[in-house]
């Protein structure tokens, strides 16, 4: 099978990029002394995170109780739930654990705490990231704050729970204007952890990991003393979202939807493709965010490159509305029916998430693999 | 189980509301003497789908060959694929067929009208209905054109193709203001339709079926005369945006997402639920239409009760943050972890695309039943 023959909509991922951009964030990683530990939020595929792991100790992050079963059960056993704990997801993180992974827990609350001391036991331990705000707002004490010891002290020396260290992730970075702006960031993320260890750790309180990361400041920081792990998860695809704030070259996009023409109108100038609202998701970040005018996707053609200048200028559930970055007339004899063309997308976590597998390429036009993803929220389904 | 033990984030439907919902608009359309050819874009489910078509023709519409392809398996055998035709698409449209299914396919170009006659043969009918623009300006050709007789002439008295009538939808309605200008749009949609129609007739090509439909004309059309079937989809679940628009009540939205809160800072006043991006949806259409600063849902008790004026205002891809629709401080202490909220989604056909079921209550807390969608693309998978 080729990319001309595979049914519309259809993600497309390039094996050839993926590799050269984990190749990179991975020698990156490596030469800072730290583990890489790639958020599977973003791929949601075992197949991928076993390249993103290459060179590393194979350690992971998920977004969601179902991903982590679901690496568990392919060979994966040392798993990062990065969204704060609720005491009533425990008893499922237990059954994820008794398929032979570790699977680490996050929270920034001493109830919460207290609530894991109290549910652990010899058969049921648990490990715990304490969860630091280091500029994000989001979730996370700050590396200053008394909560910090207070769960600090809750969780240390008990038997059957383990204090893992500290966690932060600086998302504020997706929104950084430039590269300057992100690197500052990235030391603020690098320096709130460390500082929240180290108060625990004079405190009296063990705390062996500092983990951080997000995609940009991941790929722009400068120095991490002190850091352990970090945990980007774009890096691996990244979207136009990363290129419109320099963090990445439109080259180091590797997803792609592919889909055909479906309608085209030439006296009221409209083409629309059968990729819409679903297949492309409708995340408008690139719009918004270094690349105004680029609507829900690029257009490019079937190798990928921009069919310069040419967006999805709008959506409805199954169909988007080809159009112009600038508003100029579309040049709809460039666009007839059954034509195909790949959109790169605003932003590759959303727009994959509408998948249940990829077709890779790998570099060129044919269909080399099929690789499943791991969507949903449903565990031992 | 009830709805304080399932996993979260999950999406509840209210089968009470669901059938309240489609009695409504079942009954309203047979006083009308028109068929239910209810849209399953929507709802992407048997279960509903039956629901939907009782005391109807059984006839439906879908947005994917692979919702086609899934009706057909369940017994539905009269299926219009309500997205425009590329020809290479024809051969799925067999194979669909060949499961014993009258699947009508749309489209609005002469060129594609020729490919279909090509194509067809006595192994491989087909059936067609010409897509018509009135007034939303998205496909289809216009009640006036030539374009129509000459699709019209095309399909006309071709032996292994069945013309089986227009097509139009309405799709602007669902930015109309109001109920005024929702009815005055309901008119333009039955009079371009039934005017495509006559004119073909006039013309000497056969033409038995006008086809209309979105959820807010269907709602509140004053007449259909000449007016065959209708095609509504969100009416089954509405929504935030269509009670904004005045379409509905709040009680009449039939999903919600489950979900419980995570992070609960009181010094920062910060709040954030497990349903983000994916489980919500990116959907903002009643933050604009109507119900401004409703930001990605609206917060209810497990009552389905609006917690006023509490909102989802920002997402991250598995978190939301609440906060209040008029932004006032929130009152952190009514959110504890572990606590359970229902939001009503914004566009309940975003939202529900992220989930592979719903779970089923009836009024109450307990789930009487957990019924499959149908995601994705992938036809014969």
């Amino acid at each position: 099978m080729t990319l001309q023959e595979i049914p519309t909509p259809a993600l497309v991922l390039d094996r050839s990029v993926l590799r050269r951009n984990i190749t990179r964030m991975s020698e990156r990683m490596r030469n800072f002394g730290v583990n890489l530990r790639p958020h599977l939020k973003t791929a949601k595929s075992v197949d991928v995170a076993k390249l993103a792991t290459e060179g590393h100790s194979g350690a992971i992050t998920v977004s969601t109780l179902h991903e982590a079963e679901h690496f568990a059960r392919n060979g994966f056993n040392d798993i990062t739930y990065a969204v704060g704990i609720a005491p009533d997801k425990l008893p499922l993180v237990s059954r994820i654990q008794a398929l032979g992974a570790h699977v680490h827990v996050i929270t920034d609350n001493v109830g919460v705490a207290q609530a894991i001391v109290h549910a652990a036991s010899a058969e049921r331990p648990y490990s715990v990231f304490i969860d630091v705000d280091t500029g994000y707002g989001r979730s996370g004490v700050l590396p200053e704050s008394s909560e910090l010891l207070g769960i600090g002290e809750t969780l240390h020396a008990t038997q059957h729970v383990t204090l893992k260290g500290m966690l932060t992730h600086a998302g504020h970075s997706y929104d950084a204007p430039d590269v300057t702006a992100i690197t500052r960031i990235a030391d603020d993320e690098r320096n709130g952890a460390v500082r929240a260890a180290e108060r625990l750790r004079a405190h009296g309180v063990d705390c062996n990991d500092v983990s951080v990361g997000s995609t940009p400041t991941m790929r722009f920081v400068e120095r991490l003393d002190g850091v352990t792990e970090a945990r980007p998860g774009n890096f691996v695809f990244y979207d136009l979202s990363m290129h419109g704030r320099g963090v990445c070259d439109i080259d180091d996009i590797a997803v792609s939807v592919m889909t055909e023409v479906v309608v085209n109108l030439p006296d009221r100038g409209r083409v629309l493709v059968d990729a819409g609202a679903l297949a492309l998701s409708q995340d408008r970040s690139a719009d918004t965010g270094g690349m105004p005018g680029c609507g829900f996707g690029l257009v490019c053609g079937l190798d990928g490159q921009p069919h310069a200048p040419v967006v999805v200028k709008k959506t409805s559930q199954e169909q988007g509305w080809l159009g112009t970055r600038d508003d100029r007339p579309l040049e709809t004899g460039a666009f007839p029916i059954g034509s195909r063309w790949r959109i790169l997308p605003n932003h590759s976590c959303m727009t994959a998430a509408a998948y249940d597998r990829y077709h890779v390429v790998d570099g060129g036009n044919e269909i080399v693999a099929v690789w499943p993803r791991v969507n949903g929220w449903t565990a031992f389904d």
